[in-house]
């Protein structure tokens, strides 16, 4: 039944419009654009045709089922539209207006309407007040921005939820720069209906999925949600960024979206508890999300680090070493034997101590040759390698030297810094799954995140 | 003197060639598409001319005055050339080739050679093993990378002092992107003559120079530092990013420049002393240097909101107001005069608590009237304005809207997120010397740094 939602075979776009200010138009051009290869119906009591899709005058007009109706009318229509859907047998709705509980006491209302429509019906609810839905894999874009507003990331491993629409258009717009890809995207809006826990479930069984981050503001109900995560966290990683964490910002969450947030000391507690990774922002969101997904276990404290430049590597080195500002583990302490094979391989005034040292010398070659090195020393468990496009021999192959290895049993986090070249270098990591960053910061932290999550999975094991 | 050095009429190019893989290739290409608009001399015994300048055998055979000559040939030649040099009254050597004391005993000898020869002498020597200076309002460009390989920063108000040449490149290379700009760069190299506290001294009159950054692994002499960072950042901002804190790195540090590192907390202790803000990684040192050179001091901890996306503003308030995984700041309590206005500007369903939201439906002028009448509210100390591009109503005329506040009281600091146009904002931005951010953490964090050296400099004023 839920594959009616992110597979659907038929979508109506109720309200679909000619005039590009409105959502009815943002919606059909998205699907269109995005080249959704179902049936299109838009719903236009006036109109013959939009943008070479034949119109309907209302739903129960169209002779073909409807797997998805996407209501991009003011929230007063909301009503009467949904009772039709419910009416043809719908499976599910998105309903995109805002102007619902999170407005006040008539649109609350509103909502109670609504939920008497549904209830007793097959018919599904994603929303009201969402931005909508991206499903790459079965190109469905049911967004309310115009087109040319965001870019929208290509298909990938990670669903992403989230309780606010426009964080998470800005997030899957700057991904979109880098080549990051999802499985899927759902803003899930006042979730008078479908809520997270359903969603979770899905992504839990999705073979598509090998991540789940969230955006959250608070939870539908707190147990639940916390057995759900906690169960999926085992078998396929957990990001949360859970917002509200003051008393300032908890005000502020409970007048975005209208509900009281959880006490974070608690909130805090049971993602630990449940082993999941928290995220504090909506960089850390997808980063985070990325290196659990692409990445094997880091099965202890001790970091390899391979650069071209050496200030790159002290700061790493800080921040890889360091408890405050910085995320605690440890230098791999290199046997001889490597420091003597890195030591052939590297110029003289290299560094075959670590952080590893290639020097502006340093060829993709020569990476590939360290990087084998290093996998082979028992005292290393993970390896960050920074593939910094200013040193002269440093070029787009060097995705295939990190490649070579990724799938070894040690873990390989990239840093790429800066330029254009950079950039093509993060595009092609991502498109093999390699996780890679373009900060240091970023890529320490992400290192960080892989630990903890697999020394969760790892204690677990063992208990 | 040191006008030789930043404000050259002549430059020589010692081992000028041919060759695009030579390092005497870059420098004169970098030269050349700087548009360096003195007089250039290749210095190359074979050619007659290269890069359409003419060549001369030897520093001597050139017959007008040499202000600053680059060395561009291997380590084993520098003494006999620096000599010539001297013997001709060069006023400053970049020396750049390494194989000096960073590579061992021999390297050592050759530097006590080159020290001993420019010993009673006028000349000033900057390096060996430095990548370059780069003084944009000059167009010098000494960099030994290819022109393709680096993107250089335009013309700006901050002066980045590097000890790792590859550092510096990498984080010039990074922030062009956003049209970020520089006064000068230098890169100190092995330090045997020119020391950053001469560079300090320069940078301190210097009117083109706001703030100084530096990267630093140790200091020539660890008092005179002090000395001299307290003295500039009292009417300077200095942003120190002084790496090789643990004890990891403080050894990979002295394996990178041959030099100890100090006590990290003893040097962290003086960087307080002096009221200097600390970076620990490569966004932040510039991020803080502009934010230091562009804005007006926060004088209180009471920090205003604006936003069109909800949960870019409670993501905010939680870093503005929490002091784990936050700045420790707080959230400005809005008066209720200020809330009625701001009702009155925004859509019913907005929010006129702080962090204030406008929601998809805030317009460039919604923006600022909101940022107006903050500006008016006693209870503000400081705003974070987020210009989010993926808002239908949002355009590049935001940048003159902002522009018309950033010059009044109260600092503005602006987020922008993801977006070929969100690039555009944050150039056009920057090109206003307005501190702008492409995320919630790095705008909050400068917030922060905004907020501590504002402090200590009021601090001073009352003691």
């Amino acid at each position: 039944m839920i594959n009616n939602l992110f597979n659907p075979g038929s979508i109506a776009v109720i309200g679909a419009s000619r005039n590009p200010e409105k959502i009815g138009y943002a919606v059909l051009m998205n699907l269109k654009e995005t080249g959704f290869r179902g049936n299109i119906y838009p719903i236009n009591k006036s109109a013959d045709e939009i943008l070479g899709f034949k119109c309907y005058p209302s739903v129960s007009d169209v002779a073909g089922k409807i797997d998805l109706a996407v209501l991009a009318l003011p929230a007063k229509y909301a009503p009467d539209q949904i009772r039709e859907c419910v009416k043809i047998g719908v499976s599910y709705i998105i309903a995109i207006p805002g102007g619902f509980s999170e407005t006040g006491e008539e649109g609350r209302k509103l909502e109670e309407e609504i939920k008497g429509i549904l209830k007793q019906s097959d018919t599904r609810l994603i929303g009201p007040n969402t931005v909508g839905v991206y499903f790459p894999h079965s190109s469905v874009n049911t967004a309310l921005t115009p087109p040319d507003r965001v870019m929208f990331p290509p298909k990938g491993d990670i669903a992403f939820i989230s309780q606010s629409g426009a964080l998470g258009l800005l997030t899957m717009d700057s991904i979109s720069e880098y080549g990051v890809g999802i499985s899927a995207f759902v803003n899930l809006g006042n979730r008078i209906d479908l809520n997270e826990i359903e969603l979770l479930d899905y992504f839990h069984s999705d073979e598509k999925t090998r991540s789940i981050v969230m955006y959250i503001e608070n939870v539908t109900e707190g147990r639940p949600f916390y057995e759900k995560i906690k169960e999926i966290n085992r078998t396929k990683p957990v990001v949360v960024l859970k917002a509200g964490r003051t008393e300032a910002s908890a005000k502020a969450a409970s007048l975005h979206t209208g509900a009281m947030a959880t006490n974070d000391a608690v909130f805090d507690g049971a993602l630990r508890q449940a082993g999941v990774v928290r995220a504090y922002d909506e960089t850390e969101l997808l980063d985070y999300g990325r290196v659990l997904a692409y990445s094997r276990p880091l099965k202890g404290k001790n970091i390899a680090v391979v650069t071209t430049a050496g200030g790159v590597g002290v700061i790493t080195t800080d921040y890889v070493s360091s408890k405050v500002n910085g995320i605690g583990l440890s230098m791999a302490v290199l046997s001889e034997e490597t420091k003597r094979r890195i030591k052939e391989v590297i110029v003289p005034f290299g560094s075959a101590e670590n952080p590893v040292d290639l020097t502006a010398d340093g060829s993709v070659s020569d990476y590939g040759k360290v990087i084998g090195i290093l996998m082979e020393d028992a005292s290393v468990d993970g390896i960050i390698v920074y593939a910094l496009p200013q040193t002269p021999k440093m070029d787009k192959s060097v995705v295939n030297v990190i490649e070579e290895f990724s799938r070894k049993e040690k873990p390989i986090i990239v840093g790429v810094i800066g330029s254009r070249m950079g950039k093509e270098i993060l595009i092609g990591l991502e498109s093999k799954k390699i996780p890679a960053f373009p900060s240091v910061q970023r890529t320490v932290k992400a290192v960080r995140a892989l630990y903890d999550y697999s020394t969760y999975i790892e204690r677990r094991k063992t208990q």
